[in-house]
């Protein structure tokens, strides 16, 4: 069998499994989920030996230690997979409820009711973690999911896939609800995203390479988990003293994630007083400061911000600066060269609040508020496989509902058509 | 300047558009729509003027009948366009309206609000009325709209386009809210569907190479209106008369749309009773019944249905038969051969019913009724730019709700992440 019809098999597998999935109740599901749980739990060694494999390997491939930490697995960190799959256990099962109903005047009944959305394929790099979760997050809504993990994680991802599978089998998990892509060959990701008819949404997660090849490839749907370049703008009518809060901890709490802060944008009428308050702060954090001209006459301690800098995720202690003439202007600027991800206004006047979060293109728009707060559990989802910078379907941080779609069922006493 | 670059042309002014369309309120968009209804009526001779160059055009190339017809347009098709507009300026504006809102425990306020998608690229054959419709649907919804009509009706395309546009500028229109694709290049619906982070949705609405093109050159999100090969299941336990009564209904009312019956599923246990009324009944409507060698067991004269039958989109009188043991096999061929748009089962029976919308995997499940109301006016939306046989953003019937998406506008005092 080669790579296209193995696939497709795998494909024919999990849209089968999708259809004995949508027959499972809540109760049998959350069952199931513990006892994925508890497998983990049982081949926590198995799952260390396969960890080590991979640590291994990566060393002797000269991957860089960011890198290695997140392939590494601890017992810390396999407990936390194991709470985490309990804790889905516990979230509300989204499948089933009527999203509404109404009835015609012709006394038809109509039910908009939130359905599985049948076989999902997840394409993600490094951290393992992510094959527990994204496994439990779709059994949970009654989907079917093929993994497709990166090359580096191949042992220790199988390890963790086979004990999800042998402790939920036990329960009544259907056999090829989860599958996970053994093979490494960098093809398997484009045959799956082009299995239209039998895979319905492709998740990539990772980094801009993956995605971009996921998005060209695809023939199936495709929701992508892209960058965050964050904005803060601090307003003319900004309280100072909140705006140097929110701008630390959205450069300085977690410098890696996708919600931290990238650019601040500063309106010029309070850019005198603002910079060198920031630029004192920011040293006790020694992040280091790229301004435009505007900024660094009045700091000239800052590095030159060039044209690129407006157009990178830094991801690390460093944040760019510009001064701006206008509300409009940080809009602009914005919409210009933000990922639509997340992005803030520091602001008491009620217009200017109005303005940015009307005009600002982003799933996320916040008012006095750290742009950190992009994230399913801090949106009280409880979990998320997410953060969607698409606009369809789902948009910002993505928990259990939005792994679901919907189906009208129409019931009537015999209505044709006039 | 080339094609490639023409289009980014026009997809950049589209989003320039789009930023202008979400500052518009709605008294404003309705005052605009009623101005391009207005435009419509002024031109009405130009329009036919160009029409009949189409049409012309047309009939030298030799077109089959039922596709002149579809191009025509005659003074009561324009003024049904014309109506349309006004229609929609009727409607309620989904805009601005809140899906939902929470308070966190740290105090952030959380309000999804409803967006406009941004720019839509909708991608159409033949009838030149869907310049008009889909036009209005999008700017109510304050999307920008590239409109990509059939070379057939390029003429009539482009004078509804200038009228609708020059009657809209007056009242405060966009100038590049509303654009169509003037050359008739196949290339340009290529560029189009690549214009990532321009167009930020396509929609093809059309025959299935139309679609398979769109699909497989997209980089962008698609929804597809794809084909209506819709089933209906006679159970053991349907009232007969009810059966024959929506058979002929959603099989005679009207053969050409998507939404009509192409299959009957019978099951075998009121097969013997109910196929011969089913012979005598749609013989009256000329109806050439396709039968399994189980049908044609009970009703000789049916023709012999092939494998290809049931794969197959008549849309005309034309009705495949096939007896089923039950309706776990009813549901598998539904789900097999189906193209997951509208299906009913015609049961009394509770548990029937349920597993029969439980397990079908379409759109829209009726019980006891025609599937001919798989429709956006008949479900009440008041208007539909089509009917979605994905299952992502939007399923079934689309009406303006359906051409937004969401944001979260989140508000907070200062908040911080701990």
């Amino acid at each position: 069998m080669d790579l296209h019809e193995e696939m497709i098999q795998t494909g024919t597998q999990a849209l089968q499994a999708s259809r004995e999935l949508i027959m499972l109740g809540t109760r049998k599901k959350n069952s199931i989920l513990q006892a994925m749980a508890d497998g983990l739990e049982s081949q926590k060694e198995n799952i260390k030996t396969a960890n080590k494999l991979d640590m291994d390997e990566a060393k002797n491939n000269g991957l860089a230690p960011a890198m290695l930490d997140r392939l590494l697995l601890t017992d810390g960190r396999i407990d936390s997979m194991i709470r985490g799959l309990r804790a889905v256990a516990d979230l509300k099962d989204p499948v089933g409820s009527k999203i509404s109903r109404w009835i015609r005047p012709n006394g038809l009944e109509i039910i908009k009711q939130r359905v599985p959305i049948g076989v999902i394929g997840i394409i993600y790099e490094s951290r393992p973690n992510v094959t527990a979760d994204t496994a439990a997050l779709c059994f949970k809504t009654s989907n079917a999911v093929i993994l497709r993990g990166g090359k580096e994680a191949i042992h220790s991802n199988a390890a963790i896939a086979e004990a999800l599978i042998a402790g939920g089998l036990k329960k009544g998990l259907p056999e090829k609800a989860i599958q996970l892509i053994k093979t490494t060959d960098r093809e398997a990701v484009k045959e799956l995203v082009q299995l239209e008819g039998l895979v319905d949404l492709a998740i990539p997660r990772g980094g801009e390479a993956l995605i971009r090849a996921v998005t060209e490839q695809a023939r199936i749907p495709v929701i992508k988990h892209y960058k965050g370049l964050c904005h803060t703008y601090i307003d003319a009518k900004a309280n100072l003293q909140m705006a140097l809060d929110i701008t630390v901890n959205a450069k300085c709490q977690r410098p890696g994630v996708c919600n931290a802060l990238e650019t601040l944008l500063v309106h010029k009428e309070i850019a005198n007083e603002f910079l060198p308050q920031l630029a004192t702060a920011m040293e006790k954090y020694n992040v280091e400061l790229r301004g435009d001209e505007a900024a660094r006459a009045i700091v000239p301690a800052m590095k030159e911000a060039v044209e690129s800098d407006w157009a990178e995720e830094y991801l690390e202690l460093i944040l760019s600066v510009k001064v701006v003439d206008s509300g409009q202007d940080a809009i602009d600027h914005i919409n210009k060269y933000g990922s639509r991800h997340s992005d803030a206004i520091i602001t008491e006047s009620t217009a200017a609040k109005k303005q940015f979060t009307q005009e600002v293109d982003s799933s996320t728009v916040y008012i006095n508020a750290s742009t950190r707060f992009t994230d399913g559990s801090e949106f009280g989802m409880g979990a998320e496989i997410g953060i969607s910078t698409d606009k369809l379907h789902a948009r910002g941080p993505m928990g259990l509902e939005e792994l679901t779609t919907y189906k009208y069922i129409i019931s009537g006493t015999g209505q044709v058509r006039e």
